[in-house]
């Protein structure tokens, strides 16, 4: 069995990335219901960000999406985040929400709009080389409507050809993840709608291009941590954009829609020394938060997280191996159900405690007047949204 | 075999109903491609439906959406439409756009929500005494996101209530469809998610109250054509929103992701006699147009569904009969395909001749110059959309 | 917060029916592993049923499937259970496996098949005269393969007459639990699909018919608690069939999938009554073993029944109802998640202890050589299956 | 637009290839409904291949099922197929039939169990030296039911080091085919489920590794013609497993639930001039006709493969990649359609005529007498099927 203080060691050093947009507005096609106390600009979601951190002690960097985070300053920005706790994580290029990329942004069938689309990813490298991110975080809208609308091998080869731009441009200590979606927000075929066309792309490009797996993108029925386990063998998981999801892309906190799955992808990142920091996993958030208030909502999330992991790292593999290659199915199964059924709250109570930070963070934020504080500060301006 | 010239007098007399919000900008969450040539208000969506019916002969009426389409007079907008030669079809009620739905509307929690949501359809059963609509169109965007989060049961009391005060307002020939949507913009659970439980309200409520197919809402797989010939059984089937889907409710246009599939489930309407004025079924589009321009879309859409009723006619009944009452499995399945297979095109340009139309609606669109007419008159204002 | 000895006192009540199949020979259509020490036939099942009964203390009645069970004198195989500590519950009729039913039962174009398919029912009405059981569980394999092959509404007028002759048979105390399932054996349309359809006939039939909800039968990303709570709303839910799926009709370990999903569906029986002997809701297994060996597998699976139902005892319906009162999405989810994070294994242990049983009933059965003992003495003859 | 001669040009060599098993006996886990005038061995399955060819004149070949063909001369075998006028093309080794298979073949964890599997490979390649036959289909049933039951990394591992033996021994001209699949017969991991992974073995392995695409066997909404285009762009498209489905993998007859995703399959094919003989695109039929007379079934199998290849060579490709290349959405997508819209019969009974046929192979065949033939011909012996 794992050893408690080993387990513990472990969770300790664990490092789980925050989005900064999780802390905007956000809703459905249908309506973004408006929150109050929200930020207004990148700095404010950068404190919102060091807020989370500051409860639950593990998640210390916050990705940022351009041009929603855009500043004049990035340098300034970076000194922001420091001075408030934390760092800047990945940086996400935005080529989605301009009328430019109705049809595309690195497929479009004109060379220009690829162009302008190229030309935003390597500002976004600039701003990486600025803030001292490595991750460029690579998520493309792209794909058709309707059967016929473009070619698909064409796009593919314009898709080939933008990517070798943007990877040549990145520096020693970068690397781009390529994230791949199922479908939305086109509705007939995605540019890159599952892991194999990622990791293709990967292969041509280069070391440096790894495959986002984005928790919520794949087909019913997908077997993630199956993607998980192939894509660690291969050397090619760059990191994880966590939500969870019960039908398509719905961005719930992660966990919340089957905690089991969530502990099975983390079995497997034990399994193959994914949390071991030189194992160039990157564990994300990318969540919306539409209905619930969104720090809370962001340390549920982190919190899920290390749930998930605490289990995993339960998880017997000297006895499950020993069933494994016995072939007892039951016995087997047992013992990874076992570390799930086991409840890892007082294990990270006491961990928390260990770190100086409250057994409870939901609780204690509550306690905090944290929330009534922004609400009464963050008054006038433009909340954040997708849209800014 | 079916006789051409009864196929050709029972498609002369079909009506496909557009709806009013198609013709405005719509897009997903992350971004509404805006287009030229949009309509600013309910007067000029109207006369986009009106130049629908002009080129396609089968779209005589117009669906509104409240407060989309509000305005001071709905006299006035009636008799607009029957100056511009159609008639306002159904009502469709908008209980989701306001802050004070985030957590449902007929099925919220707090009271003084439900009653103001009621209130709402209240006012557009008046609006459907000015208009002379005949249909209340009930969507609801009501559900959970988030296991516990209410309770299912309370929330279907809340439901049989406030859907009761509704139907005990309408009209002796007014009706309410209840739509069910299988998710979106709910993630975890649905307050109407399935026909089963749209039938079940409809039971309870008496004769006026029939189930409404979205074509888009069901879980993948769902078998539509069964539910139509189910409810045409029971006598409940109010109608169609009519729309096509390769994942979600991806809203496409009808016919364009799955063209046999519309086909049989216009086969279902035609074995049980939905044609027929009387059946009460309403034939209605509710699609989003995102990257496509809106009335060339509606044009092809009002044509896909004439192609595949023209081919259900086809259908030869008494040989499709005939083999399965022999329980010949590849016979009767033969018949169908065989209809299905037909070339219905020059039926149906022959069809438009003979009501004085031309036979290519699609291009008779182009050669007119409108669309290049709006653009030009329709500057200035704000474009129509989802919003307004 | 609830009772700790109020909730084992309803656990303590709690029975879980077990299925005789499921202890013989199945696999799928590729292969069917042939497994040692299989009962050869209805009363060996029975045994191995006891088995499990004896380990659990929960399980004392076993479901029969006729032919699969058929033997000469029932009140002898009645007798036999309660020698061996149980009863016999629901009674399955099979219309499935018999050439004549290539092209349906009760749905058959071919009246005479029809008849024959209602004889068996009627049969197994008998049958349950004589071994005193409530339920007739009907499922049907009736469907279609082809598009055309069949008027679908013509077999709903079949199978609304033929479940009518039934029905009118059933005794005093008995029921009829109507089993839909979304497909398979048929792939384009299933006769009773959904429990829309199934609710529609148990209406249309009377107060003796009841929904079965089989977890396995349903669309990919079905809400099953949903539909759980609706039917307990309606007084129409007849009771389950347990196992659990990741793909399709995968008939694996009830709560192997997804026990967050189990924990769900069994809060809803909790919140409505479910437990309480007088519902009239039937908890029974219905899986298939294919490689794991059977005994302890249906043990491991009414322990996953029982640590679901203890977790959903466990949930603080006031807290609940108050956040879900006042909205508070984060909060009411919190109250449902957190009685799933328990770990309830301890507090099960404790129960078997009060009802003189061992903690750990695996463990238990393992060191009963309970295997190896069935193994030794059940050789020769043929061992049971789903053919047989 | 394209020349109809050059189209009949084409369609005149079009190859597709049936598989022997079809010809037998076949059901679901529930039932194989026995059928008349059934084969008992390979060489009456190669007669029933060589008379769906003799009515479609574009069936030229047998896949075999080893060892549900296997025969003592396989030079023979070879020697009636060409006498009968077709000639053996895939060969198809089974590794799941046997009860050591029952936790897998190649992946499986007892090396011995690898051993026998990679052994019955070798066999089979020693059959196609003799048969001449090119391609190896390698179709797995290895996976996982329970969570944990192996390691998914393991068996990966497991998975390359089989298939390096069995590829390092194909002769110059012989390949792998590497089929994937979602799922079934294992319910929770399959160790090929998707064409991702197979591509990665693929590129392991070497240019003699292709993917095998059966269009059955995706996640429910997978857009199969992106992985069409996708795999001939990487000249890894090794061929087809043609069959079509509602749910799973229902192996109906291909083009049977969505020709128009048949259709769009064979114009992805056209585009990547798949259907030069030197592409090395394999087009195989794979189906189970459990309720529908074989033969038959499979004659209209080929039919609609033709038919879907017919309307994918008269895409107007110039006004296509027009059309694309001004991003006018509708009008690309209205080429397509146009294709799709098209009664193709008219051209293809044609087409049989110049070859010297019956312009409609159905009719043709039930006139033949043929069933009746057969029938009466083949009484005693072992209907063939899928255990021999």
């Amino acid at each position: 069995m794992p050893d408690r203080s080993a387990v513990k060691g472990v969770l300790r050093t664990q490092h789980i990335e925050t989005p900064s947009w999780a802390f905007g507005n956000s809703g459905t096609r249908f309506k973004v219901f408006a929150q109050e106390g929200i930020p207004r600009d990148a700095f404010e979601k950068i404190d919102d960000a060091a807020t989370v951190h500051r409860f639950t002690g593990v998640a210390p960097s916050v990705a940022v999406h351009i041009p929603w985070d855009a500043v004049s300053d990035y340098a300034e920005l970076a000194q922001h985040a420091k001075n408030a706790g934390v760092t800047i994580g990945a940086v996400n290029p935005n080529v989605f929400q301009d009328d430019d990329y109705r049809l595309g942004s690195l497929c479009n069938p004109d060379p220009a709009v690829r162009r302008k689309a190229v030309g935003h990813f390597l500002e976004c490298i600039d701003i990486m080389d600025v803030t001292g991110s490595r991750d460029l975080s690579v998520w493309l809208a792209d794909g058709l409507n309707y059967p016929g609308q473009d070619s698909i091998s064409a796009r593919q080869e314009r898709l080939e050809e933008s990517l070798r731009v943007v990877y040549d441009r990145l520096g020693e200590q970068q690397r781009m993840l390529l994230e791949y979606k199922f479908f939305e927000p086109a509705f007939y075929a995605t540019d890159v709608p599952d892991w194999g066309t990622s990791y293709a792309h990967c292969l041509e490009l280069g070391p440096k291009a790894q495959v986002l797996v984005d928790t919520g993108h794949h087909a019913p029925g997908t077997n993630i941590e199956f993607i998980v386990a192939l894509l660690r063998r291969k050397g090619r998981l760059g990191g994880f954009h966590f939500n969870s999801r019960f039908y398509a892309d719905d961005d719930l906190m992660v966990g919340a829609a089957d905690p089991y799955q969530l502990f099975r992808i983390m079995s497997e990142i034990v399994f193959g020394g994914g949390l071991d920091p030189n194992s160039g996993v990157a564990f994300m958030l990318d969540q919306c938060h539409n209905i619930e208030p969104k720090i809370p909502a962001l340390i549920r999330s982190v919190m899920n997280v290390q749930e998930a992991t605490a289990k995993a790292l339960l998880v017997d593999t000297d006895a499950l191996r020993t069933a494994q290659q016995a072939g007892d199915v039951l016995d087997a199964n047992a013992v990874l159900v076992d570390a799930f059924a086991t409840d890892v709250r007082p294990l990270l109570a006491e961990l928390r405690e260990d770190m100086g930070l409250d057994p409870d963070p939901i609780a204690a934020y509550h306690r905090s007047g944290h929330a009534a504080k922004i609400r009464a500060e963050r008054v006038g301006g433009a909340a954040a949204g997708w849209g800014a």
